[in-house]
C-alpha cells in the first residue's frame, strides 16, 4: 500500500487507512453513493474500481451522485459491470450514455447549480446520501479535507451523507491547498446572499469541514486524473471565434460591455478553445474568467497577461496542460480558484456579475429555441449541465454551432428543434460559422429572419426561408408561425434517408 | 382639470401641471415609450387615451415597454388605434394579442424579471427610452415620486428615461405612500447582492428619484384602475387545490418544508385563487408571500389570521377587493409591500427564500415540458411573464392545468409540447384535476409513467400510455423516448378535426 502518512496529519485518521478493498465492502446494493469529481477531475478512482471488481463476481447496483461527468475509472467502470441504477446530475461517459439510452440506467439530468441542494432538500431518491466517496489531496490535524482538481457537490455530500470515504491522491500536489473556496449555502428560509461580487471573491474556507466521527476509511490512491487530449481548432471554430470577438468588439464600442469584457464563462471543447484562443489574440485585457471548466486555453490567456483570474469548479487540462500546470503551480495558483458547482454555477452569481455565457448547441431552429441535449429528441448525449444556469443568469448568452453535420447532410438549424433546452429569452446570440445573429429585443419571425440570413448554411436558407414563410401563411401571421405536420419533418427525414435536403 | 395642487408638493413642478392632451403632444412617432403599470393596476390613463385620439386623427406608431399587462386605457386604446410598433414584456389584452397574432406588433417576450435590466443594458430596440410616463399618487416637496398600485419597470423607465411625464392619479390613495420599496441594482459589473432575505426585508426607498429637470409635465388623472372581477371557483380548481394542499402537508410531515411553508408565488387566475382559498382552510400559519401580483385571496389569508406578510410588484384585486383594500388601508398597507419586479421576480431572491412557485401551463407533455404561452405552437397567449423566474428559482415548482379542455375534445397532457416555456428541470410536480404527479429525482421514462398515472384524464390515458411504450420500442428504449412522425400528430388532429381524440 502507498504511504500516505504525510498527506493524513490526523493521528485518529491514520488509523483508518485501508484498501480500496476494504473500503468497497461497505457499499451495499441500492445505496446512494455521493462523490467527488467534475469533469475528468478530482473524481475517486481506487474505491471504484474495487466496488466494479467486487460488482463483476456479486452484481449489484448504486445509485450514483457525482458534480458532473467523471473519469473512466468511476462512470466507466461502473457502467461496464451494469453497476449504476440511478445517476446524476450529468456525464459524458460512452458507457454510461449507452447504459441510459438503452433503459439500463435511471437518469436524472439537472441543472448543475440545483445539484447539491436538490441532494440537501431531500428531492432525489430518498433523502440521503449513504456515503460520499471525496479525493483528496491532503488532510491536516484536525482533520480538515482538501480537494484536488474538483469541488463538484464534495463539500454538501459530505455534509449530508451518514458516512464518508476519502481518498488521498498521491498524484495530487499538495500545493493544490488554498485553491479552494468551499461554501456550503444554508437553506431556505435561512439561506443569506451570496457574497461573490467578482471572479475572485473568496466567501469560505480553502478545506472541507467533516466531523471526524463519519470519516470511515482513508484509502491510497495514485491513479492520476484521465486527462483527455484537446482536439485541434478546426476552420468552422475559428470562423465562429471570429465572429463573437468582432461582436464583443462593437459591444464594447456601443458601450454596452466594459474594455475588459465582462467574466467570461464557456463550455468545453472545440469551439470553447477556438473562442479563449481568438480572445488571446484581440486586443481586451484584464479579463476574468467566472465558469464551471477551466481549460488549457485560460492558461494561454494568463500567460499572455490577459486574464487577471479565473473562477471555477474544476481544473480539466489536456495531458499537456497537466503538466504544464503542476510544472508552474505557483504561477497559476493564486490566480484560480475551484468553488463548489453550486457557487460556480449560481444563477444569483451569473446575474450579479453578468457572465457572458458562451455555450454549444446540438442544433437551434429558426425562433432561438436550443436543443443542447438529445438526438431526434430522444436520445441523450450529456445532459443541460450548467448552459441553463448561465444562459439564463448571464448578462450575454451565445450559442455556437456549425452549421450543418454529417458532411452537410445534417443543418443545425431546424425550423423546430426536436427537444428544448434553452428557449429564446434565454438564448441573446446564435454564432455558426456563417455568421452571428443578434436577437436581442426582436420579436419571433424577426428572429426568424436574422436567423437564417446570418447563420443558416447556404444549401439550407431556401428551404428554410420556404418554411418560414408557408407557415406565416398558414397561421395568418400569428407570433411564432409553425406547420404543425412539418415542423419536425426535417428530423424524420434525415432519419429516413440520412438527410434533411429534400 | 382636476386639481391635484395638494398632490404635488414640489413648488416647481406645480407649474408643470398640463392636461393629458398637452402632454401626449410630447411623443412622436418610432418613440421608446416606457411606462408604469403590471396587470390592470398603477398604469398611467389619461395620457395614452390623449395619444391614442390624437393617432385617430394622425396615424403613427410608438414602441410601448410596460411593466407586464396593463389596462385597457393603455394597451386596449393604442392597439385598437394601431398605434404600437413594438411591445415587450408580457400582455393580456385581447386586442394586442389580436394585433401580435397577426403581424400588426412586433412582440418581445421576455422573462419579467429580466425587462428592465435588458433595458438599461441597451439591448432592447436602440439605446434607450424617450420618455417615461408614470402614475403616481403623490410627490413631495423634494419631487419624490411616490407610486400608486403598481412597482412593475417605473423606477428603471425613469432612471433610463430622457424625458418623464407623471400622471397624478387622485382615485389613488395617499395612504398608499410607504407601501413601495424601490430599489434599482446596479449593472454588471458593479452590482452587488440583493439584500432580500425575507419577503418584509426592505432594501430601498419609499419613492421613485428623479432629477426635477428630466420631469416635463405632470397631468392629473381621475380614472381609477381597471380591475376585473375574479371567476368563480370551480370543482376542477377545487380539486388542484385539494391536491396540492395534500401534497404540501406531506412535504411538511417529511422534513422537506417548514410548518409554515416557504414564501408563497402564485399566477393569477382561477386556479391561483382556488390554491389560495385552500390555504386559507388548512392548518397553515404563519404563512408569507413572495409572489407578483397581490389578489383577493391575500386579503382573505390575512383577514383568517393565516398570513403575515405578502410582498409583490402589483396589488391587483377584483371590484370588490378594490374596496375592500381602500376601506381598510391601514389594516393591510403594513403588511404590504410593493417591489420592482426586478426584485419581485428576481431569481436570485425567490433561490435564496425558495419560494413555492405555483403556475399554469396551457398544456404539458409526458416528459414533463410545459407550454404556458402559445396555442399549437404558433398563436400568443399572454407570455412567459414571471413563471421563469419562479419556476427555475424556487425550491419548489408546480405547474396546474385542467386535465382536458374544450369538453375534453383536447388533453392538456400531450405527447410532446408545441412550445417549451419550462423544461423538466423547472418542473417539480404538475397538478391536474385528476391528481399530482411528483417529478422530483425521476428519469424522463419514470416521469411519463407518473404524469400519465396521476394527471391524465381517463379518456386519454389509454392513447399517451400506447404512445409512450411504441416510443420506448421505436428508439430501443432512449433516454427521451418520442416518435418524431406522431409526437405532434394530437394537436394536427385538433386543428383538424376539432378533437385529439381518434
Amino acid at each position: 500500500m502507498i504511504d500516505i502518512t504525510d498527506r493524513v496529519c490526523n493521528k485518529a485518521l491514520r488509523d483508518r487507512i485501508v484498501t480500496a478493498e476494504e473500503a468497497a465492502e461497505f457499499i451495499t446494493p441500492g445505496m446512494n453513493v455521493g462523490t467527488s469529481g467534475f469533469t475528468p477531475s478530482g473524481y475517486p478512482k481506487a474505491v471504484p474500481l474495487a466496488l466494479a471488481e467486487r460488482m463483476k463476481k456479486t452484481p449489484f447496483k448504486i445509485n450514483l451522485w457525482t458534480g458532473a461527468s467523471v473519469g473512466p475509472e468511476l462512470d466507466g467502470a461502473l457502467a461496464q459491470v451494469n453497476g449504476i441504477g440511478f445517476r446524476m446530475p450529468y456525464q459524458t461517459n460512452k458507457d454510461i450514455r449507452n447504459s441510459i439510452n438503452r433503459g439500463d440506467i435511471d437518469y436524472c439530468d439537472l441543472h448543475l447549480s440545483e445539484s447539491a441542494q436538490l441532494a440537501r432538500y431531500g428531492y432525489m431518491h430518498g433523502n440521503k446520501i449513504d456515503v460520499a466517496i471525496i479525493e483528496a489531496c491532503f488532510i491536516d490535524e484536525q482533520g480538515h479535507i482538501f480537494p484536488t482538481t474538483s469541488m463538484g457537490n464534495s463539500a454538501s455530500y459530505v455534509k449530508t451523507a451518514d458516512v464518508v470515504i476519502v481518498e488521498v491522491n498521491t498524484t495530487q500536489p499538495v500545493e493544490l491547498c488554498g485553491m479552494h473556496d468551499v461554501f456550503v449555502p444554508e437553506d431556505p428560509p435561512y439561506r443569506q446572499p451570496l457574497g461573490v461580487v467578482a471572479p475572485d471573491t473568496r466567501i469560505g474556507k480553502p478545506y472541507i469541514e467533516c466531523p471526524l466521527s463519519k470519516i470511515k476509511y482513508i484509502v491510497p490512491c495514485d491513479i492520476p486524473d484521465h486527462t483527455r487530449p484537446l482536439g485541434a481548432i478546426d476552420d468552422d471554430a475559428k470562423a465562429m471565434s471570429k465572429h463573437f470577438v468582432e461582436f464583443l468588439k462593437q459591444e464594447v464600442a456601443e458601450g454596452r460591455m466594459p474594455k475588459n469584457l465582462l467574466p467570461l464563462q464557456s463550455g468545453v471543447g472545440n469551439v470553447a478553445n477556438a473562442v479563449i484562443s481568438g480572445l488571446k489574440d484581440s486586443d481586451f485585457e484584464h479579463m476574468t474568467v467566472y465558469t464551471e471548466v477551466i481549460q488549457d486555453g485560460m492558461f494561454d490567456l494568463f500567460d499572455a497577461g490577459k486574464l487577471d483570474f479565473a473562477s471555477g469548479t474544476s481544473l480539466s487540462p489536456s495531458p499537456e496542460g497537466q503538466k504544464r500546470f503542476y510544472s508552474n503551480l505557483d504561477a497559476y495558483v493564486p490566480k484560480l480558484l475551484l468553488r463548489p458547482e453550486e457557487i460556480s454555477n449560481s444563477p444569483e452569481v451569473a446575474r450579479r456579475i453578468g457572465v457572458i455565457a458562451m455555450n454549444t448547441a446540438i442544433e437551434c431552429d429558426i425562433y432561438g429555441n436550443v436543443n443542447s441535449t438529445r438526438i431526434n429528441g430522444s436520445r441523450l448525449m450529456n445532459g443541460i449541465g450548467g448552459s441553463g444556469d448561465f444562459a439564463r443568469g448571464g448578462a450575454l448568452s451565445v450559442f455556437f454551432s456549425v452549421s450543418t453535420a454529417k458532411d452537410g447532410a445534417l443543418s443545425s438549424i431546424v425550423p423546430m428543434v426536436s427537444h428544448v433546452d434553452h428557449i429564446p429569452q434565454d438564448v441573446d446570440v446564435i454564432c455558426t460559422e456563417q455568421g452571428l445573429a443578434d436577437l436581442r429585443g426582436l420579436s419571433a419571425k424577426q428572429r426568424a429572419l436574422e436567423i437564417i440570413d446570418k447563420c443558416v448554411h447556404p444549401d439550407y436558407k431556401p428551404l428554410l426561408l420556404d418554411y418560414f414563410k408557408r407557415a406565416v401563411a398558414a397561421t395568418k401571421n400569428a407570433d411564432t408561425p409553425h406547420i404543425l405536420e412539418e415542423a419536425l419533418s426535417w428530423h424524420v427525414r434525415a432519419m429516413k434517408t440520412g438527410s434533411m435536403k429534400k
